[in-house]
């Protein structure tokens, strides 16, 4: 590999340029950003070589787009239209349904490797890009059969040279799956500090009074809304369906709670206690 | 000091006696458990020095509740009943009008100091017991006016060698607000955790999906319900109000969702974003 195009570099692209000097020295990374401020950033971070226009993509061996959904869509087949017969286009977002559809019948569909890396963190822009983000985390591969074998040898070359663990998954139920333990997630987080936030008018309450649990619980609510109103909407009927069983339960659990229901109160947080078992095996890949 | 009971050898009980050890060698901690697994295992730990019963209350100087809050509400009126003159009886529960309530009227009332330390974590039983939690930590004290002077002091005097923060409060208030920054937050995440659970039969699909976020907005899932149970039926005005603001919150960001109203989404998340500054002022204490 000689050049790599890191289209957005936020968290993630950031991330992923970083571990590319690391792994891929000799390797000059080109990157491309609608915002002038952040290419400037990584830039003086030393998170890119250089800063490029999109028509530079026609020069990369490996391009990596890192950028919110809305835009993906729109941005990927002007990509796919540019790039050499030898490059592989990689995609970093957490929906995939619409992107692989998005290019199905485009001629350079086989240039194309829809990813969704698990890995982030609550902050973004090229300063909170992290060396290392993507080592031991999962990387999904969407319809990989679409892709051409060289450039899926590529793509899984460098995936692992970073340390990632791969999946392969249909796009559709990748959508599905991702809405309950990642996007169901944020909402979840967004809601719990809205509704503390309306409750408690004087901040100092929530100062004195919020520990280490709400704080964990409502980590994801400092996520980027230019990121995520896009994924919801992308990923609209997954989402809705997530939200409405949670919205369920929650009535369920207010239901026992008004009833004075102890033993069923009991019973339902017993019961989801088995989720310990489940995070103690996500345990070394995932810290 | 020469004798400190700790009613509750787990977690929190545990942690004190810990602490207690640290900062008053010359003390002797008697540990007071309906568990007896938990007394023998509190004793193998060091966490106590001695095993005893309820009786034994008389010959403390400090005696610290942290068992569930229907337990408490037995146990704390028959303490009192017992406690020598110059003993302090405090309790580490989550709610704190119903005990108040509870020993309204008893003889001993200025012997007892209503008590909510804002620590913790997930886990539970004497092993769960971690010196130095409470340091930096905040010490929520209500109707601070009914204990006796010297016995605050007392009291005062070793929270402040634990190296917590004291604030005063209102029993009523404290429990309403609690039930936003706390208990909401639990009932948060043991729903998120059901939800993904009943959804994910297949539970690879959980491990290779689920990141660093779904943990850390699930984590409290993991929590004791023989404690959390009592807390929910104990605070439950509160608690029902404030689930009712939560879930009113979720389905108005589902109509958002439904409705394409991407801007309404966008607002909600910005918005939301300010608790950024609120986690940031907690960031010493609390981390």
């Amino acid at each position: 590999m000689k050049v790599v195009c890191v289209i957005g570099v936020g968290l993630i692209g950031g991330s992923f340029s970083k571990d590319i000097k690391e792994h891929y020295p000799e390797v000059k990374r080109i990157g491309i950003d609608q915002n002038e401020d952040y290419l400037k950033e990584a830039l003086s971070l030393g998170v890119i070589e250089e800063i490029g226009r999109l028509e530079d993509v026609v020069k990369a061996d490996l391009v990596f787009i890192a950028i919110p959904v809305d835009a993906a869509l729109k941005v990927l087949p002007l990509v796919l239209d540019q790039v050499s017969a030898h490059a592989v286009v990689v995609d970093a977002g957490s929906t995939k349904a619409s992107l692989c559809e998005a290019v199905k019948d485009h001629p350079n569909r086989r240039n194309y490797l829809a990813a969704h890396p698990i890995a982030g963190t609550e902050f973004s822009g090229p300063s909170a890009a992290i060396a290392g983000l993507f080592k031991g985390k999962t990387q999904i591969i969407c319809e990989v059969e679409q892709t051409a074998f060289k450039l899926q040898e590529k793509a899984l070359e460098v995936f692992q040279a970073l340390g990632m663990r791969i999946r392969y998954m249909n796009a559709a139920a990748h959508d599905v799956h991702i809405a309950y333990v990642s996007h169901l997630s944020h909402i979840s987080a967004f809601m719990l500090g809205k509704t503390v936030m309306e409750k408690e008018e004087n901040e100092r309450d929530i100062f004195d009074m919020a520990g280490s649990g709400f704080e964990s619980t409502v980590r994801l609510a400092k996520s980027s809304p230019a990121m995520w109103a896009p994924i919801f909407k992308d990923n609209k009927k997954a989402v809705v369906a997530a939200l409405s069983e949670y919205i369920k339960n929650l009535e369920h659990f207010k239901s026992l709670v008004e009833a004075n229901d102890f033993n069923g109160l009991y019973n339902q947080m017993e019961q989801t206690n088995r989720i310990k078992d489940i995070l103690t095996g996500l345990a070394p890949q995932h810290k």
